[in-house]
C-alpha cells in the first residue's frame, strides 16, 4: 500500500484547480488584463450603486443591505466562478422572491425581516453549494423555457406594479396584482405631487436614456464605444440630479420620501441566524431562489462565454453562486445571482477575467465607506424609477404570441405561470408552471410513436406501412417502437401492442423492433412481461429485434428473457426470415427486381407473387 | 342548415353505447350467460361478505358501511364498466388510504368520520368521472411500477401491523409502523388470551386454507373445479365457526370483542355532505385514492380481458369506477375500486358479463337485509385475520431484489416509497415515490444519447464514430441526436453541441441529424436558437438534416428557420455532399470498392485517399 505522493499531490492540485478556477486564470494575470478589468469595474460600479440600493428597497430591506450584497459575494464569485464576465449581485427577480419569502416569515421593516433575508442567502448558498458538489444541476431542468420566460415576464409586471406606490408617494402593499390594486386604488387621492413629478421625470429620463443618451454623447463628439459606456451612467445622473433637486428646493418638507440615514462603513462580518424553525420555514423559498437564480445566471454566463469561444462548467457555477450567497449571508447581505444587464455591460466594457468583479467589489466598498452620507436626500421615487425601467425590459409579452404559434402545450404552461404569478404570487406561479409542464410532458409521453413496419419488397429493409408500399405477413406483425420505454409511456406501449394484436385473429408472432429504444426502465420491463403473458394467452409469441447492447445487458439481468415466448433477433430481417420465410424469400435473391406491392395487405401465399 | 336526424340519432346512440357498455353486451344477454354469471355471483358474494365487513373495520368505519359499499357501486360498474369480469368493491389499500384521510379530518368513531369517508367516495367519483370524460387517464402514469409495487408492499405490511391489536385484543393505533409499534408494545401485557387464541387460529386456518383446502375437498371426492371454488369459502367457514365458538363458550364474557349490532336493511339513499371546507381538506387524498385505485384496477382488468382476447377502454374504466364511487357516496358507502383476488375468483368461476357484478350486489343486499343479526357475535379478531391473510399476499419483498438487479434508479424509487410509507405514512410515501421517480427521469433525460457520426467509406451511410471505422471532415461535424428534445434534455443537448464545437478550432459547419427526433418543444427550440447564435459568434454555421415532417411543420411556424445560419437538408448525405465534397466523392461512384478507413480522423484532403 505505497502512496505515490507526487501523483497524489498533482491529482489533488488538479481537482483543487477545478473547484478554484482562480488558480487557473490568476496564474496568467498580467498588466493588460488589469487595465481592461479595471475600466470594466469602474463602469459596472457606477451602474451597481443605484441598482443595489433600489433592489434592496424592492426586497423590503434597508439600502445598505444592497451594498453589502455587492461586496463580498462578488469576491467569492471571482474565486469560485467559471464565467469570465458574469456580474454577480442583487437582481430584480431574486429580490422579489426574497421579499415574498421574508414577508411570510416576519414583518417588513423589523430586525427579524432582515434576519430572514440573510437566512435565505445562507440556505440558498448551502443548497447551491451542495447541488454543485453532487452535480445536481439537472434539477434546473424542472424549469422549462416557457415557465421561466412566463415567470420573468410576470415578475417584471409585478415588480413594476409594486413600485408605483413610491412614484405616487403613497402607502400600499401586496404580493399579487390583485392585492396591489386593492391597496393602491383607494390611496390614489393621497398622491404626493412633488414625488410624482420627480418619479415621473426620472422614469421618462431613464427610458429616454436607454435609447437616446448614447446618441447625445456621440453628437457631443465622443467616440461610439465611449458613448455606449457613458450612456450607462443614466441612472447615476438621475440619482445626482434628483438629490440636488431635493436639497435645492427643500422637497422633503413637501412630503418627498428620501432614503435617509444609511450607515457608513464596511459590512460587519457576522454569523447568520441559526434558528431551526426559521430554516425550515424558509427552506422551500430558498430552494426556489437557488434554482431560479441559477437557471437565469447560467444562461447569461453561457451566452457571454460563447461569444469569446470560452466555456463555463454548470456544476462549478452552482458552487460559485453558492459561495457568493454564503459570502452574502456572512456579511449582512441577501440572496444574489448573476444579473443580465450588468453582465452585458461588464462584457462590453472589456472585462477579461473574474478579477473585474473583485475590483467592482472594491468600488462598492469605497462607496459604502464614503458615499452613503451623500444619498441621504435621494428620493425613493428615483430608485423606484430605476427598478421600473430595469424590470420592464424583462417583460416579453411577444413570447406569448410566438409560443402560441409554436405549441399550444408550451403556451398553456407559460400562460398558467403568468396568470398564477400575477394573481396568486410568485411561489404559486412557479409551482403551477412546473407541475403543468411535467403533466403535459407526461401526456405527450403517453402517446409514444410506434409504427407497424413491413418489408420493402425485394430488400432487407423494413418501413412504416402507412408511408411505404411494403409487404406484410398475415400471422406475423412487426412493430417499431420509436422511443425509449419508461414509466411515462410504458402503459401506452402495452396498450398499443395489445390493441394491435387484438385486431388480428390469425396472428401468431409479434416482433418488436427496438432499434430506437435507448432505455427500458423497470416499469417498461413489467409492461413487456405483462404483454408477453397476455399474448401467450392468445397464442401469440413475442419476439424482439435489433435490441441495443446496453438495453440487452440490462434485460439479461432480469428474468424477462427466460419468460419470453419468442426469440431476440440481431436483425429484423433475420426475424422475418425465420417467422415469415415465404415473405422474405425474394430479398435473399438479390438479382430479383423489386415487385409490385401496391396491395396493402397481401394474402399469405401470395406475398411473393 | 338541415339537420339529418337519422344520422344524428345514430351518432348519439353510438356515443351513448360507448359511455354505456351495458347497451352493447346487454343486447346479446342469454340464458347461458345468466347461469354462468349467477354461479360466479354466488361464489363472489360468499367471499365479499366477510371482506366488506373486514375492510370497513380497516377503514375505521362501521361494518355496515362495507356492505353498503358492495351493493350500488357494483350495479353502477355493471352499467358503465368495460371489463367483463372485474369485481368492484371495498379493497385493502383504498381502505387504508380512507382511514388515513378521514382520520386527519375527523375523530374515528364519530359521525363526522363516516361523513368524511362518504365525502371521499363522492370526490373520488367526481375526479374519476371527470378524468374519464376528459381522457386524462395518462395521469396514472405518474405512478411508475416500482412506486406502485413498493407502495402496495408497504401498505400490506402497514395494514397487517394495524390489525395486530385486534388479534391481541388490545387498544392501539397509529398511521405509521413507528406509531403502531409505540402504542402496541406497552399494551402487550394486556393481551386478551381468548382473543389471541381465536385470532391466531383463524389466521393459521386461513393461511392453510389458501393452499390446502382445495386438496382436502378433492380428497373428499369433489371434481377439481368445484374444489377450487369451494376452497374460496375458507373465510366464510372461519366466520361461521368463530361465531358458533363465541356463542357456545360465551367468549364475550371473557373479553373477546365482537362486531355487535349491525343495522338491518338496504342502504339509505342519501345526499353526501356538501361542506366546502371538508371538500378542500379531503381533495388531495381523494385524488390519491382515485389514481391509486384506478391504476390497480385497470391493470387487473387488462390482465383478465387479455386471457379471453377481450379488451377494456381505460378512459371508460375511469368513468365506470367514477360512477361506482358516486353510487357509494349516495348510498352511505366509502371509496371502492376493482379488487384483485375477487376479480380472479369471479373470472375463474366463469363470469361472462358485468351482470355477475349486479347479481353479487343482489346477494350482498339480501345479506344486509337478513344476515346482519347473525354476525353480532362475530369476533373482530377473525375479521383482522381475514385482512392480514389477504394483505400479506400483496407483500412482494422479492421485487426489491429483482429491481435492485435490474436498475439502481428504479430500486431507489421503490425503496424510498416503502421506507416513507412505513415510517411517515401513506401520503408521504406516494408523494416521495412520485417526486423521486420524476427527478430520476429528469436526471436520465439530462444525459441524452448524442453520437458524432461519420461516413461509412464509399457509401451514403453515416454511423457513430466510436463504433465504426468512418470518415470525418475536419471542418464539418455531424451529430446525431437519438431522442426527442424537450425541456428535460434541452440544456444538455445545448451543452453537448457547444462543447463539441469548442473542441474543434477549425470547425465551420455543424450538421445535426434529426432522424430520431419526434418532438422539439419550446424549450428545445429556444436552446437551438441560442446554439445557432453562439455558434455564429464562433464562425460556425448550424445545419439540420433528415428532420421529420411534423417536426419541420412546427419549426416552420417559428422564426427559427429564418435565423438558421445553415440549411435544412433532406438527407444527411446531401448535406455532406455540399459541405464536404471531397469526403463524399467516392460514395457517389458506386463501383468504387470500400476503402481503408482505419485512421480515426483523416486529414482534410486525404479523406478520399
Amino acid at each position: 500500500m505505497e502512496i505515490r505522493r507526487p501523483f497524489g499531490r498533482k491529482l489533488i492540485m488538479g481537482r483543487l484547480a477545478g473547484y478554484l478556477p482562480v488558480l487557473d486564470w490568476g496564474r496568467r494575470y498580467d498588466r493588460q488584463a488589469l487595465l481592461s478589468d479595471g475600466i470594466a469595474a469602474l463602469i459596472v460600479t457606477n451602474m451597481l450603486i443605484p441598482q443595489s440600493l433600489a433592489y434592496a428597497m424592492l426586497a423590503g430591506l434597508p439600502p445598505i443591505v444592497g451594498l453589502y450584497a455587492s461586496i463580498l459575494p462578488l469576491v467569492a464569485y471571482a474565486i469560485f466562478g467559471t464565467s469570465r464576465t458574469l456580474a454577480v449581485g442583487p437582481v430584480a427577480v431574486v429580490s422579489l422572491l426574497t421579499a415574498t419569502a421574508a414577508g411570510a416569515a416576519a414583518t417588513p421593516g423589523s430586525a427579524e425581516y432582515v434576519a430572514a433575508a440573510i437566512t435565505l442567502a445562507l440556505l440558498s448558498g448551502l443548497i447551491l453549494f451542495a447541488m454543485g458538489i453532487f452535480r445536481l444541476g439537472f434539477v434546473a431542468n424542472l424549469l422549462s423555457h416557457p415557465v421561466i420566460s412566463g415567470f420573468i415576464t410576470a415578475s417584471g409586471l409585478l415588480i413594476a406594479a409594486s413600485q408605483l406606490k413610491h412614484i405616487l408617494g403613497v402607502e400600499a402593499g401586496g404580493h399579487t396584482v390583485i392585492e396591489l390594486g386593492r391597496s393602491l386604488l383607494p390611496a390614489l387621492p393621497e398622491t404626493n405631487v412633488p414625488t410624482l413629478v420627480i418619479g415621473g421625470a426620472a422614469t421618462a429620463f431613464l427610458f429616454w436614456s436607454r435609447s437616446k443618451l448614447k446618441l447625445t454623447f456621440e453628437r457631443l463628439g465622443l467616440p461610439s464605444g465611449a458613448a455606449t459606456l457613458l450612456a450607462r451612467t443614466g441612472p447615476v445622473l438621475a440619482v445626482v440630479v434628483s438629490i440636488l433637486a431635493v436639497v435645492g428646493f427643500d422637497l422633503e418638507a413637501q412630503g418627498v420620501a428620501v432614503v435617509g440615514h444609511v450607515p457608513q462603513g464596511l459590512p460587519p462580518l457576522s454569523l447568520p441566524p441559526l434558528d431551526p424553525a426559521l430554516w425550515s420555514t424558509l427552506l422551500p423559498a430558498a430552494f426556489l431562489i437557488s434554482i431560479i437564480g441559477f437557471a437565469e445566471s447560467v444562461s447569461i454566463a453561457q451566452t457571454l462565454a460563447a461569444k469569446r469561444r470560452q466555456s463555463i462548467r454548470p456544476d462549478q457555477e452552482m458552487i460559485g453562486l453558492g459561495m457568493s450567497n454564503l459570502a452574502a449571508a456572512f456579511s449582512g447581505g441577501y440572496p444574489v445571482t448573476g444579473g443580465f444587464a450588468r453582465s452585458v455591460v461588464n462584457f462590453d466594457a472589456g472585462a477579461e477575467t473574474p478579477a473585474a468583479g473583485a475590483y467592482t467589489a472594491v468600488g462598492i466598498a469605497l462607496a459604502s465607506m464614503f458615499l452613503t452620507p451623500l444619498i441621504f436626500h435621494l428620493p425613493l421615487a428615483v430608485l423606484a424609477a430605476t427598478i421600473i425601467v430595469a424590470v420592464l425590459s424583462l417583460v416579453d409579452l411577444g413570447a406569448l404570441r410566438r409560443t402560441w404559434r409554436y405549441s399550444r402545450f408550451d403556451f398553456a404552461a407559460m400562460a398558467a405561470t403568468i396568470v398564477m404569478t400575477l394573481t396568486a404570487g410568485v411561489e404559486a406561479g412557479i409551482i403551477t408552471g412546473v407541475a403543468l409542464s411535467l403533466l403535459l410532458h407526461l401526456w405527450r409521453s403517453s402517446r409514444p410513436h410506434i409504427a407497424e413496419i413491413g418489408q420493402v419488397p425485394g430488400t432487407r429493409h423494413y418501413r412504416n406501412i402507412l408511408r411505404h408500399d411494403v409487404l406484410r405477413s398475415e400471422n406475423v406483425m412487426s412493430l417499431r417502437i420509436d422511443e425509449s420505454i419508461w414509466f411515462g409511456n410504458a402503459r401506452a406501449v402495452e396498450n398499443v401492442i395489445q390493441r394491435s394484436a387484438a385486431d388480428r385473429p390469425r396472428l401468431r408472432h409479434l416482433v418488436l423492433n427496438c432499434a430506437a429504444v435507448n432505455l427500458i426502465d423497470a416499469s417498461a420491463l413489467e409492461s413487456l412481461e405483462l404483454v408477453t403473458h397476455r399474448l401467450a394467452d392468445q397464442g401469440v409469441d413475442l419476439h424482439l429485434s435489433e435490441v441495443k447492447g446496453p438495453v440487452m445487458d440490462r434485460l439479461a439481468k432480469s428474468s424477462f428473457l427466460e419468460g419470453l415466448t419468442g426469440t431476440v433477433f440481431l436483425s429484423h430481417h433475420a426475424a422475418m426470415k425465420l417467422l415469415a420465410p415465404d415473405l422474405t424469400e425474394t430479398a435473399d435473391r438479390a438479382d430479383q427486381p423489386a415487385m409490385d406491392a401496391t396491395k396493402p395487405f397481401p394474402e399469405r401465399g401470395s406475398a411473393t407473387a
